[in-house]
């Protein structure tokens, strides 16, 4: 099928986009003038390209001038001024084969809205070490637990750390095995083998429920977790290794045994009242978060509220930032939710003042991440969170794609099972919704194959096969990828709460050791590619079973073939690969090597799932202007 | 080509949303509950139907019953509770056929944004009138002269009645032909008898040019159109008949003749120097819309400016919406780029402020239509203007499809001659523009296949047949048609300003007879059919020569069939289109009535471009709920 290669290309990555002198577009401020790049291929019968843009939301049109003319494709280059925080664009593409757009969501020979157009993002970026991080999911209390010893709270239910799960509530909640920061500390040389650059840290403030998401307050780590001197340490630890960590805040709720709370129950004039959203008031319970009473819904109304939660030095938002905690950044739990209810929507004000608060408080150097398991696109465009946990953008993806067919249990909140769907229709889904989104936020946004609030990978991809494309996919697409603690080695669970289980680190035979060995591969494949980290997405091949996809950068192309059952040998015309006849295409990940003929680069069939990558020289047109990562 | 009709099916019309009681959904409130019905064709192989809202942006779902079961067609039904201001829905089908999502842009078995969603909009609505209505857009300098003596201005190039117009500048700017309102006022009966229910006005303001789009004050009509008194006999003329009449306001910017920027040059310190965005300041120029100097932009971030030109009841908004001008709304001039340069936005709180002071003055019974030459969808959400002057998403259409395939001229502002597609292309357009908007936006944005902006109708069009088969879509489609004077009697006019031509009220020999009694023919339909007022749109048939279309009401359904060149005749599987064994079909424009089997319904045929509409009985399921419009 080489019909996707005869389509026009572009991505607002480094691969397509760059300054007038060639170098990477990293955090471009208004009125620069940035090169974009398109790929037409003569396939598509295109004589004339144009630029348009739409400054101030007014259309506004350039012609693009003829760069490189190839033996199947040729590319065009036009200029693009950054006029607003977000600078849209498209590209209007002429000529024999009839009249049409090209945007994020590719080809159209219809009227399409601007929300797929490219976009260049000029607010503050965000940092600079996300986009080449890996991060490692900890959840305190199952991850490992120091030798402190435990003062078990009234409310929980405490667990020996090889007890199994308790699935029902109220004991899911209770049941309380003693993780804690220690624990993590102890555990770092397993993160650095592996390779990941990070952690993201699940809640570490005092709670009543072992998910530590009902906090009683924002001021202080869980004594249970060791204290702020825990967490104090593990920072320090961690940023000796070069590594980050990344916290986790609520803004949409506390719990209801918040100190906060309790003053607004006790005084319904006093300021805490304000600071949450009643169902009868006084003399009623507050509004809350999926209807769960034990945590009552934040009212962004109230200055105080933001005062204490986000807004300034003092902020709770901002202590966590500093010494000796240095958070390197927060994951916002909840964050869609957060300040909407009804008529009222401040969730857009909540993004921009955490953020100029996270920005005072470290100078840019603080990642701002946001849970939003559903459609985040809106909230993407560039004025507000730096990325999503990427559910809609790519977990439901892998489910669809690489799930069990026989699996049903965690349907991600479907109330009928999680479709298994063909690479074609996957691929089109991760298209359009994606499509919706700059490319700034689509690589500083997260992907993950599982966490704290599903099923694990290794459960919902039942094949071991399954299992492994997963994490090649994970780890070869754009996005960063997460790794919640264990799926390295295949921990199990049907659902989220028996995921939540102890890491066995005692019973080191019983881990999959094929899966770590090959997760570790793929870390660091990542690691050292810039392709896979920052390089733009072509898909080359989508079929039910296959997916081929290029990650094109100008230092490298990494060639990335999944399959989920078995497929014949794939031919793929070489010079719309932009391939020299006999260059040499190396295997990553311990396969055979590519041969590349002057007609055509031969992709091995499968007899079941497999995931293999080759390294393919750059394209010839980024040569010539010399672009930097 | 019967799959259009097997894809399941839902609108925001009445034809599937009302209330639990079985009325139209006029205004609901926030807590109301709503009902919203899924026609699911037994073809589709859906054995389970979600509703999928979002309250706050989570998703919940909740089961459909199967309310009827039909030969061919099931319907299934769910009750929506309404949370947000934009309380969005969507479907989840599930069963044999697979899993896919029903939203705005049809059917998909992948993944898709929220922002096709289904949204019903629970802020204040337009009034009542607007959906009703069937505009006429006058051009005051050209529409017709009153015996009044005119002082012509040291700016104009005084022009006689039957003068050609000037195309080149500055003479295409300065030629004045004198016509005023009083020769508006004259003319009404011309109206009255097309049918047409208001008119839309283009600025009466004073200005330095014949398009007065460069007002030098908002405080008056200009005396060459009669002044304040020429207007309220007009206004007080239209509304003896039972019309409205609506006004255009440039909210962008002001002309340079203006008292505001005449003082803002004079003073750089004063109030009006804060009026206006500066390229240098003090001693320079402003911004300008579209750097043409005479017309400085506005800076909205001024108090006062707001406060003069829309906040509040002395404002020139305001004001005007009084007695005795009594305007019924405003047509807000270049309202996508209001407020808007470069980093500053504040549009949205224009839109914010101008809704509330029109809704302070008039109760709620002033429209606010926005110009918006481009994708308007963001804009349209419900929480600002009420609709916009539909360019994308009708006219880019019209022209598409119907323009003469030989045509150049007038391109819509593309670089490139607007592109001619088929039939299938534009309606895939249409969905994808149309199905980003609310349907309460769909039905109160107004539908035009001309302007004083754009090339006329009957020149794009060409030939005569498809230029009838043009007034037929717009007058048979969702959304408000406004005819621009002169459409009615075929002027030619190969771009806007050779469009501008007066309107030969003393050569009626030179009228196009056939299409004024055409127009009026298709004004009288539309005026009496709830259905093409009012009633879901449903694609029957697209190919490249013939679009076919349901206009679905409880009271009545509407069958559109449109031809741009000869066609086979169609055959219709009549328990598709829930149609009863022998009912008729009557026949509203002249031509045959519809031919109905047990079986199948069978469209003619056509030689050329044609435009037939039958109306139907409503479908069944309507009946029994007894829906009122």
């Amino acid at each position: 099928m080489g019909d996707l290669l005869e389509q026009p290309h572009h991505t607002g990555s480094p691969a397509h986009v760059a300054t007038p002198a060639g170098r990477a577009v990293v955090a471009p401020r208004l009125g620069d003038r940035v090169v974009v790049r398109v790929e037409v291929p003569h396939a598509a019968a295109v004589d004339t390209v144009h630029v348009r843009t739409s400054p101030d939301t007014e259309p506004a049109y350039a012609p693009a001038r003829r760069l490189l003319r190839g033996a199947a494709v040729d590319v065009w280059e036009a200029e693009v001024e950054v006029v607003n925080p977000a600078t849209r664009y498209r590209f209007l593409l002429d000529g024999g084969g009839g009249q049409r757009w090209l945007t994020q969501v590719g080809m159209a020979a219809n009227e399409v809205t601007d929300s797929s157009d490219f976009a260049l993002v000029a607010t503050p970026p965000p940092p600079s070490w996300v986009a080449d991080s890996v991060l490692y999911q900890v959840f305190p209390d199952r991850f490992a637990r120091s030798a402190a010893s435990v003062d078990w709270p009234d409310w929980a239910e405490p667990a020996g750390w090889d007890e199994p799960v308790a699935a029902a509530p109220p004991s899911s909640m209770r049941q309380l095995y003693g993780g804690d920061l220690r624990g993590v500390t102890e555990h770092l040389d397993h993160l650095e083998d592996l390779g990941v650059t990070g952690i993201y840290l699940n809640p570490l403030f005092p709670a009543t429920e072992n998910h530590r998401y009902c906090a009683t307050d924002f001021t202080t780590v869980d004594p249970l977790l060791g204290g702020d001197a825990a967490l104090a340490e593990l920072s320090a630890a961690l940023h000796d290794r070069g590594m980050q960590v990344v916290g986790d805040l609520t803004l949409n709720h506390s719990g209801d045994g918040h100190s906060w709370y309790r003053a607004a129950l006790r005084d319904p004039a006093g300021v805490e009242a304000g600071f949450y959203l009643w169902r009868d008031h006084p003399g009623g319970v507050a509004q809350a978060w999926a209807d769960v009473p034990t945590l009552p819904k934040f009212d962004h109304r109230s200055a105080e509220l933001r005062r204490r939660l986000y807004d300034g030095f003092d902020s709770v938002a901002a202590s966590w930032l500093g010494e000796p905690f240095s958070l390197d950044g927060w994951r916002v739990d909840a964050a869609n939710v957060a300040g909407r209810s009804g008529a009222i929507d401040l969730n857009a004000q909540i993004q921009r003042q955490l953020l100029a608060t996270m920005h005072d408080a470290r100078g840019g150097d603080a990642y701002l991440l946001a849970e939003h398991c559903h459609d985040a696109t809106g909230d993407l465009q560039g004025e507000g969170w730096h990325g999503t946990m990427d559910y809609l953008g790519f977990t439901r993806a892998a489910w669809s794609w690489l799930g069990d067919p026989a699996g049903a249990g965690d349907s991600l909140g479907m109330p009928v099972p999680l479709a298994r769907r063909g690479g074609a229709a996957v691929a089109r889904g991760l298209e359009l919704v994606r499509g919706q989104v700059p490319w700034r936020s689509v690589v500083h946004s997260v992907s993950l194959l599982g966490s704290h609030d599903t099923a694990r990978w290794a459960t919902v991809a039942g094949d071991p096969g399954r299992r492994d494309v997963g994490l090649a996919w994970l780890l070869t697409f754009p996005g960063v990828p997460s790794i919640f603690y264990g799926d390295e080695i295949a921990l199990p669970g049907e659902s989220s709460v028996p995921a939540r289980l102890p890491m066995p680190w005692h019973r080191r035979e019983s881990w999959d050791h094929a899966t770590l060995a090959w997760t570790r591969r793929l870390v660091r494949l990542r690691r050292r590619s810039a392709a896979l980290r920052h390089g733009g997405l072509r898909w080359v091949h989508q079929a039910d079973d296959q997916l081929v996809y290029l990650r094109e950068h100008p230092d490298e192309r990494m060639l990335v073939q999944l399959t989920r059952a078995s497929v014949d040998p794939l031919r793929l015309d070489a010079s719309l690969l932009q391939l020299a006849p006999g260059v040499g295409a190396a295997a990553e990940l311990g396969h055979p090597p590519l041969t590349v003929t002057a007609a055509e680069v031969r992709l091995p069939g499968a007899d079941g799932p497999v995931a293999r990558v080759w390294r393919l020289p750059p394209a010839p047109y980024v040569a010539p202007a010399s672009l930097d990562a």
